[in-house]
């Protein structure tokens, strides 16, 4: 039997993927969309302004959207996968946990609050946990669980196999950005065409916090944080879609390039619907990942990597990853695979 | 009277950029121009079929383009600009300055030669004087002088300014570079629209020994290279003109960003010509640099910087440059006045 | 003694012109900018975000932003250039002009009113005594005067010089019109990085319209349109700056591609400070006018035109200019010399 | 039992969407792969350079690349598709079916010839008896078969739908073209970031006498050509797939937007594996279509069109279709499953 599913924010960049990937998904069912109030009342098809390169699914294209509350959403609702602009999730998200309901946001507020869990199921699904302690501070029915930013989940999957392996003392990242991850107008065409941008407000901070909370070990009552020391610069390029990411890192242990690649392709998947079969794709070729040409590989959930080179004391390589799918509708779509599984739905 | 100037392969990128510097310039004086075998005997005008924004000189325009050989040029030469395709320039440089001639190129052969100077006259003039430890090992009555690559003039200037106040240990860098550092034909727009490329064959390997290099004391003798460890990621993007770089540094002493600033914004620029008045222009504004809006800056021969923070053990900044201004023909243009006022014409 | 200019909405993209190219004006002196009410009492600075790719100029940039009404901005004001939004210059322009002051105006509202004219210096000068119907008409001290559309300036000097010899019939006409055009956030990355829009709003009809008016006959009382047949489609695509376009006539009298090109090449400037040398400069090159490479040509306020050819019938051409110079900021200015050298401020 | 397919020039950038469509094809199976002589003896893997942004076909990248003439590939062969440049397939597709093969040719020469069909399947179908013809005049076993330049198909469709209810008198056409319409290397990221181009040299005439091969009529021994009035103008622009066009049609009988629609939406698609659904897919929204978000409906093979708009005496519209898919390689394969059907092989 399908699981009933809500979008939030179903308008939006992410949430046009999120309608995307739940249309065709074998377990879940769309049941309900919302955006802000001056759409509610509509078609999707009107709301939405449709904006990917394949046609809007036909039969959610005529659903009819309403208002961002719980009072607003049908009952019928096993989960809501929300992708809220970040200041307005972060009262109505906790409302409809309040509400009873179990979401699963892509929305960047309370992504570091010590009892909500922010979890990459190939990485850290243990994380997934928290929501005992979520549920007994809070008092909630439902509960709410995050996935990182799109720059953070990029780099995590490479770093954590090194981690295993080696041990992580210091990571310095330099990201070139997509401009879809600021949403549909959230770059305008003068501000990039023949440019660059060296700064994304908050965005080196998250990738420094989220990706010491995910590498973290949850002892059962909290997540201790890894100790490694992350510096990011963040850039904005013009290109639509796919983070490229260049990463250094001071190994704990010693290594080389060779056992580095190794453990990145030995890195397991997880056995969830939307994993890819390899989690991580490392490429011969320097000249690879580029965005254009491996964004889209196994539906755009693999994080791909190439040029890894040793360097005194560490590591050097570059990833991607599509940052509306493996970054964040993805993301959601699969901590909502793992919820179902874990029995929280 | 002006010094009278040849252009070695004056049809390329960096080629038409020399001209453009040098037809108004007050030193110099264009009196030879020339190219592969394919366009000698041509004018300038059908052999360069000029891509710059501004009209091609109109007296330049009508000059014959000649063979790239000591013997094909006239002998009423002071001074050779270079900027031959590396593979080319590796022999025909070295011929030119055994005929006497003074050379000042752009092609990236010979720069870590131990009798080459390799200088940015804002920061290393002294090393100028290596040209007499070259003419006493090779037998040249001419000399041959080298600028760095557009990659590493970009970040040498905030580099030596902070190696002057704090000291340089560690230095990690990630470029994001423009589509003219390839060449008019380098860089298809099919690999590089809505994409990025995470390499340049060679660049990395630049970058680490030419800082080295530039940021190391002359003895008298030889140039003792800096001993900071460099780290280099290069990548293009879709810019046409303006390297970006985000940049790391482990400083040796203790400092902060107030400092920092205030020692870039003090480093002195040269008594030449081309050199800017601000040599390093710093912004307080994290979303400056961009290519498009600063790299145009003093002519485009200001070095900007932005985003200084202070890092645990050192800082990190943005900076960004005009490469084929002040990274590759006004770089060369700035040696050749260096040249001149030193007296070596 | 310069004349005290003011400008209206002075923060957006042909607002940033206006002020570019004012500032350092021989005859013009900024003495005013206004812009919405939630800047109105900022410095210039702090207002404009400055997106020009040269400085803000130093001493504007320290001026008080006040706002869009007759009152907020100082007496002392000899004439007004707007680059108000249409539907917020329909109110707003008409006021000041009650309120006594000569307003030269890009924006779009009343463009086609009887009693407004509609001018290019260089092409319908004569149109601008229209202010004697208006003011009649009116009863205003002051009076309003307006450019035409980008895309309409940018065809009608060669259009003019094809009138003129051989008569217009019918002219078809596609667009490629830059980014600029839509203002700062007129169209989003997303929108148009890899792509292009076969439509813009409105704008087919301007093209039509206003080149009718143009090209018209004032007779004393009114502008007789010209009643060629003009069709247009106009599309964006991803450039920065210019509009190029693809024109086809059908003259009323036999003609041929080299006496087509002798109109153009000798079709007279006027000899106002802005006006270029050459008002339409012809390529011989099929493959220019390019928008990158000719949009700057004469400070920006030359139209280039190449690629012309005898059809059965008529004429063939491309034509391009910089569509917030001399189609926007520059045509205002322009616009503004004229009024002063009419004895109008 | 599958059709034994040879790709000539396998390696360009049509020759790789070939073997991306061939190898999945239910009806042929590629056994042969043809480059360069300096490809020849590489793994299809190495000469290609595979830059299409879904992976390789395994089985495809292990093949050899042989030299392209009839001795060097394998007898085994049923048809050929050709990708050759114009200047190399002038000769050798000849010679290929002069030793008895089936040539299913995108390369440009020889399209006009009075003996060698020029079809679109769905278009004009009857033309392929040509090859009776062909094959009198020729003595070949073999035959050539020619689909027509990527901005001709893109209009035909729509144009045919035009002609059979109404009849077309005059069609004027402006393009907007993708960067692949050139080949991997045909134009440089130098000439097209920020830019456009009004000429792609050759283009204009192929879009004017290819059109009116196609929508000829073959009277049994020769096609004779539709007499319409056919005028051009060819741009290229900064887009990675997909040829936007701007069409003004006059009709000889008088229609309306209306009918228009009907008869684009009626037109009717081919039973063949590659054609689609809907031949041509009518928006109502004036803002498509558009390359990023259209060019790959139904695969890549509908051309879809928007902006009808009745003139007076005809009819204004835009149509886009996939320059390299139904364009190019997919042409040549609809060509390829005409022949099969028709029993030419």
């Amino acid at each position: 039997m399908s699981v009933r599913a809500g979008v939030l924010g179903a308008t939006g960049a992410v949430g046009q993927r999120l309608v995307q990937l739940l249309d065709p998904h074998p377990e879940f069912e769309i049941t309900a969309l919302t955006a802000s109030e001056s759409s509610a009342g509509q078609s999707y098809r009107e709301a939405a302004k449709w904006r990917i390169d394949s046609p809007i699914p036909a039969d959610v294209a005529e659903m009819t959207v309403t208002e961002t509350t719980p009072e607003a959403v049908s009952d019928n609702l096993d989960i809501i996968f929300s992708s809220l602009p970040s200041g307005v999730g972060r009262d109505v998200e906790p409302a409809f946990c309040e509400a009873g309901y179990v979401v699963s946001s892509n929305s960047s507020n309370h992504r570091t609050a010590s009892d909500i869990p922010l979890t990459v199921p190939e990485v850290n699904p243990s994380h997934l946990d928290l929501i005992e302690v979520q549920r007994d501070e809070r008092g909630w029915d439902g509960a709410l669980v995050k996935n990182p930013n799109c720059s953070t989940i990029t780099m995590v999957p490479p770093l954590a196999a090194v981690e295993e392996e080696f041990g992580l003392d210091r990571v310095t990242v330099a990201t070139l950005q997509a401009v879809s991850g600021a949403g549909y107008d959230g770059v305008s065409s003068m501000e990039i065409i023949d440019n660059a941008i060296p700064h994304i407000g908050g965005e080196e901070n998250k990738m420094e916090s989220e990706s010491r909370k995910l590498l973290g070990e949850f002892d059962g009552a909290e997540v201790q944080w890894h100790d490694a020391r992350v510096e990011a610069s963040c850039n904005r390029i013009p290109t639509l879609d796919g983070h490229l990411e260049n990463v250094w890192v001071d190994t704990v242990d010693e290594t080389n390039a060779d056992d580095i690649i190794e453990a990145m392709e030995t890195y397991p998947s997880a056995e969830l619907h939307s994993s890819p079969d390899d989690l991580i794709h490392v490429f011969d070729d320097a000249k690879r990942p580029q965005p254009r040409l491996d964004r889209t590989r196994e539906d755009g959930m693999t994080v791909t990597a190439g040029g890894v080179q040793e360097t005194d004391g560490g590591v050097q390589f570059n990833c991607l990853a599509h940052n509306t799918l493996r970054g964040a509708a993805g993301a959601s779509v699969l901590n909502g695979e793992l919820l179902a599984k874990q029995g929280y739905l």
